[in-house]
């Protein structure tokens, strides 16, 4: 049996225009790969009616499956639904099923239902809907030319709920085989792309061809993945996967496969598993870290309080710095990060603390102290460490980065591990 | 004269699998609205050179203009030249001007030239060279069926330079007429796409057919488009959108084209020009708000601290927040975030807050207080207003909802603005 021709049909005069980038596709199509599916032909056109009914019609003659995203909104500029009726040769009616999704919805969101809204119920008919459990635009799916047709909604967080819960599945279903190819997929924290490629190439100069590499940098991480094809290459995966894991050690925060979770939620299960709180005490993340950890549900169970204290006057009264080792080593200093995390403890009743400070930028450096230097201090009162990182990059990359680095040596921390990380070697 | 029907056809089996995000179409797009053109549809395929050769024929059929994007390069996926010598009916050949590019390429980069890098002058015949004194590749023009097809390297500084040197100059000597077109854009707070049409539709039943209204979700916020191409409506255009921003008043943040500052810096930006200094007391956004405000430069004239106090316990110890107050009222209350605002103003030493106390969930909440419950308290001692607020979505929606809906009403405070909120009157 031929693989399924699955192709895209993008609409919205935005991305026309240069005004927005086209990163929904890009979502279909890391999905559809989780699945070993690869989009064969995207086309992409404005809001414009007569162009949409023709590329509907002359897509479904090509394609098994064609997957239409974005138009499906309460405005006069969403023309899906009735390209879809034109193209199917039907009319616009009220479907009921959309119809109370719809009410649901906006029950839900303690609002009453517009006129706006309620254009989102008409669709063609003898069309099947596709829920949508955060937004008010139903998805749905129709046959033409004995082409498979899914709209989705061009928000990206309903479209990747789409995907997941309703569209992956139904394809995998009419897939013509089963995938032939294996994928292990890592997080990776604390090494660059082209540092972790170095460091493979260094210490495996024997790497079989069978097993390709591939490197992705979704910032702060990167994601490794190897990928193999071939009957060899399918035994030996396992070796060499254990090997690049001996190599990397806690680099690996999981394989992404089995374990999605984000950094602070791998900190707030060791917190939890240890029956320990944290407290935070930033001066230039400026709440951000504990914005991350308080982002996870059940936050609270670990996490009571933080502090964000940007003037050195407010380290000073609201976490007991003492103004002179203020004035001695400056805000950007080891004592000044270890009296800070001290003091968070002290005030907070927490058993472990982060604490951070530093020159976000892009003012406010100097010959000694650049712009990018921070201290970090984490751990407990009887166990304090501390260190300092110089991070290049724009105020926001540097923030972020400060962030997930203190994150890192607090789970190495609650992890107990004896290992050096890269970023502390070099 | 009709306008110029301009299309796209970029190509590189990495557009399909995922790995890439284009780009380059962006780039295109926005060197042709500098013009005044815009491109009618684009289309993106892998290396397949069947798949290659039929589009460009279909292509050339419809526009005046086809820009070819990728596969120029040496490598054996690199197709275009040949597709484009077998949809012309012709042959690659060697061409001179080609091969003297890629000889002075090669002197200037110290390098031999090498034999896949001489693939690279196999030129369809009769075609234009478009200069490359970037990179190897050279581009080239060809007429197929009274369309003119622009051939351009992948790699997007070689791209950008032959749009500004070659291909923009080459395009503006053949078009119809000056651009007639404008864009109003205009960033909107506080209503969603579908209360923003309803809001237009019902107070301008008249509403005139030639300017076009767009709508664009950007969470939290909606960018509302006003266009017009007609003598009319340009005329016209200043009219309708003055109606629109008397009508949306401080809903709207800024026209957009004037005006990028984000919402913290409008509120950073008013906080300086009174001489204030601002706190936050943060529950339920855990250090999202202290985390907004400090990724902007220089956010530490108007904020010196902020207090995360998620436990009820640290509301008190922190903030001085009455024990009784929360045993009696709970801590999602008028009461508990009103004092919260007054005692991080106490602490901190500012002279405005905001305070802020809900249920993101998934659990923790009640009949009486469902997840998505939040109380927000702003202004200062003397002027501390407060209001509940129902946010529906997820965890991490509903702190960014609070998060921007609290900044929102701290700018309208300090604007102050007699103009009741949309989001407060329903």
């Amino acid at each position: 049996m031929a693989p399924l021709n699955v192709q895209l049909l993008l609409t919205g005069n935005e991305l026309m225009t240069g005004d927005v980038t086209d990163t929904n596709s890009v979502v279909i199509a890391q999905a559809l790969k989780e699945i070993g599916v690869e989009i064969t032909k995207k086309v992409t056109i404005g809001d414009d009616i007569s162009m949409l009914i023709a590329e509907i019609i002359n897509l479904s003659h090509q394609a098994n499956v064609l997957i239409i995203n974005g138009g499906l909104g309460p405005t006069v500029d969403d023309l899906t639904a009735y390209a879809l009726a034109k193209a199917t040769n039907t009319e616009l009616s009220f479907n009921i099923d959309a119809e109370e999704h719809l009410k649901r919805w906006s029950i839900e969101k303690g609002a009453e239902l517009n006129k706006a809204n309620l254009k989102q119920a008409m669709l063609p008919h003898n069309v099947t809907i596709i829920p949508n459990s955060i937004g008010s635009a139903v998805g749905f799916s129709v046959m033409l030319n004995q082409c498979k047709i899914y709209c989705t909604p061009g928000v990206p967080r309903e479209l990747i709920l789409m995907l997941g819960e309703s569209i992956i599945p139904s394809l995998s279903k009419i897939l013509p085989e089963q995938p032939s190819y294996i994928v292990r997929r890592f997080q990776v924290y604390g090494l660059g792309e082209s540092n972790l490629q170095m460091l493979i190439d260094n210490n495996f100069p024997d790497w079989p061809s069978e097993i390709e590499l591939g490197f992705r940098a979704k910032s702060p991480f990167v994601e490794l993945k190897l990928t193999t094809r071939s009957g060899i290459g399918l035994k030996n995966l396992p070796l060499w996967v254990k090997k690049v894991q001996q190599l990397l050690g806690e680099h690996i925060l999981a394989e992404i496969n089995n374990d999605q979770r984000s950094m602070p939620e791998h900190v707030l299960a060791l917190l939890a598993q240890n029956k320990l709180k944290i407290t935070t005490a930033e001066s230039c993340t400026g709440g951000l870290i504990a914005s991350l950890l308080t982002s996870i549900a059940n936050a609270s169970s670990s996490f009571e309080a933080g502090f964000v204290t940007y003037s050195n006057q407010m380290k000073s009264e609201l976490i007991d710095v003492n103004i002179n080792t203020l004035e001695q080593n400056g805000a950007v200093s080891k004592e000044v990060v270890e009296e800070m995390a001290c003091g968070a403890l002290e005030k907070s009743g927490a058993n472990i603390a982060i604490a951070v400070s530093g020159i976000a930028g892009p003012s406010g450096g100097s010959k000694e102290k650049p712009v990018g230097s921070v201290w970090i201090a984490w751990g407990s009162t009887n166990n304090l460490h501390s260190a300092y990182f110089c991070i290049k990059g724009n105020r926001q990359y540097f923030q972020q980065a400060v962030a997930y680095r203190a994150l890192d040596l607090v789970r190495r921390f609650l992890l107990k591990t004896t290992e050096q990380p890269f970023y502390m070697k070099y």
